[in-house]
């Protein structure tokens, strides 16, 4: 088996001692007799493996006691009207319009109260954030503060993390880099990311939520829909989805062995310069993002030709090198670059790159 | 490695070729270098495995063309209020009552209009379920009728397909019998199930809904929430559970090489038959649902005694014999027998049963 080197947004490369963790897992779950997938979710063993992960995700994250982990259903998607739903009631809350998925979760808010959009880049095609406090004045009524820490598409990100009245929550849509920057997760009060792309398999949602906010919540919405009702059941009010909580505690894990956040933030860093001073230093290829607001995560670029772009794709998957093909929404190129993304796929695309550009 | 008897009422045991199946995507996925995982749910890979998915469902549920299957998020819990929330719009609808989940269905779509309950046998701990029209005269006005097909906890089965006014929708919450019976499809016009029991793994719902119902849900609702935008995005709309998916379709293809779905209904009928007769012939145990109500998929039985029905749980691990504890909510044992169950783990139990009968 040759696995090729994959540079897909989402769901996207999972380090191979978690897929072989899983492997061994699924016919036979740590000598237990049945499989991953065939354990009840009421069980003991599984029991203990949610309690693991979630123990490990509240170290990772540096959260505090009054911080609880959950995880549930639906992705990021979910988090876009369910966060409105529960909280704004009617309220206003303060969102930044930083790439598609930002976008996205503020047409959801306005379903649930008054969104205030002090900042915007969408006319220049989300190419940048906001500088701290570039969003102005924040009433300190409104319930919460929203922004999304990673703009996957547009492939910008928070080099830090906003500074809001006290009387706001902070909320924050981490799904494309939560655990790649060592964060001082306390200070937010909600937390989601959806899991594919730094935490394992599609199917489950992560969300941290600060214990106080619980009580503010819509006490009359559906059962599945209040945070509270996940809260008091550990992530068991229903069947979760199991081989994925299985597979966020291995990625646990793994970030432990690789030296922990700290460590992968330094060498996400590292890999990304390598990669943006390639493309500023290109006669070919330039940068989507300014310089300040570029990603980590996602890398994004190109030739000034979508249909050099493509002939570009086609050649890097020629290569062995798979997923580079911008957002359907954008076009370009986008090479995403998680936690778990091998070093040599990193030595591959700049040896490609370099290819590309020394043939003129 | 030895597996063990597994008789969980879900996440249930899996067929090995399935597991075998994951077991080999897991780290590259039909010779593409990438894992089952790791995949964009964009792919052209991954979305020929949900047209197959789809079309494998399609025939073994006996569909029509009008009819769509969509893969969803967060379980039979939410659609006890998706599908309230989409189609009831202050209308009336009906539900029988006869079990825990049916119950928690009425009570999430009462906070969208009327519910009408004809017919309930909580009384009586959900022993029996009605026969054909033990509901009376159903209001043609009536938005839609609501039943359980399967009755998980209580152990309790239709063994026909509910007759309706044509006017109304036939909504059936078939979780923990679907495609264990050779039912006509196609006279329903929504039927959901979570994966976990007949399907696959937990972490994906089945939907399937008639296309015409679409026009009548409400337009307004959060985009996730809405079956349209589902259809009309093939189940893509949002990253759904992929590893699900791709189990879903292995569990269909299992099912066509045992011979389809009315194979599997007869050995499904055979068995239930024996652990019946065992049962009723026994002075040691006595089911606790009536003749002709009982459910092929979850048998539920009794010594009589709380802490000898434990005595015998604690036996049965003993011998290999897994999950035959009842459900928190009722106590007593329960053999849930899902379409995935082997034949030898019927033999055993069978085995086991009679010991204890012969013990005295």
């Amino acid at each position: 088996m040759a696995r090729i080197h994959n540079f897909s947004a989402g769901p996207a490369v999972l380090p191979l001692s978690v897929l072989e963790a899983t492997r061994e897992a699924l016919l036979d779950l740590d000598g237990t007799g049945i499989g991953l997938a065939e354990m009840s979710h009421r069980s003991k063993p599984f029991e203990a493996i949610v309690a693991d992960a979630k123990a490990r995700l509240h170290r990772l994250l540096r959260l505090s006691d009054d911080q609880d982990v959950l995880f549930l259903h639906g992705g990021g998607n979910t988090q876009f009207f369910m966060v409105p739903m529960n909280l704004l009631r009617g309220g206003s809350a303060v969102y930044l319009d930083t790439g598609v998925w930002a976008n996205k979760a503020v047409k959801e808010a306005q379903r649930f109260g008054t969104v205030h959009v002090p900042f915007s880049s969408k006319a220049t095609g989300w190419d940048h954030v906001p500088a701290q406090g570039g969003w102005g004045e924040v009433d300190p009524a409104a319930v919460y503060f929203h922004y999304t820490s990673n703009n996957t598409v547009a492939g910008s990100e928070f080099a830090y993390v906003p500074e809001v009245p006290a009387s706001v929550a902070l909320v924050c849509d981490a799904s494309s880099n939560i655990l790649s920057r060592d964060v001082d997760g306390s200070r937010f009060d909600l937390i989601y990311a959806g899991a594919q792309k730094n935490l394992g398999p599609s199917g489950v949602t992560v969300v941290v939520i600060r214990k106080s906010l619980l009580d503010r919540c819509d006490p009359n919405l559906p059962t599945m829909l209040r945070y509270g009702v996940h809260a008091e059941n550990g992530s068991l009010y229903n069947t979760p989805c199991t081989i994925g909580i299985y597979m966020i505690r291995e990625m646990c894990r793994w970030i432990d062995d690789q030296g922990g956040v700290a460590a992968l933030e330094l060498r996400n860093q590292a890999r990304a310069d390598r990669l943006y001073t390639l493309i500023d230093g290109s006669s070919r290829f330039r940068a989507l993002v300014r310089p300040g607001s570029r990603s980590n995560m996602n890398v994004t670029f190109t030739t000034g030709d979508a249909d050099l772009d493509l002939k570009v794709v086609k050649a890097a998957e020629k290569a062995g090198i798979s997923g580079i093909k911008g957002h359907r929404s954008v076009g370009g190129l986008r090479a995403s670059m998680y936690n778990a993304l091998p070093d040599d796929a990193v030595d591959a695309i700049v040896a490609f790159l370099s290819d590309v550009e020394a043939a003129g």
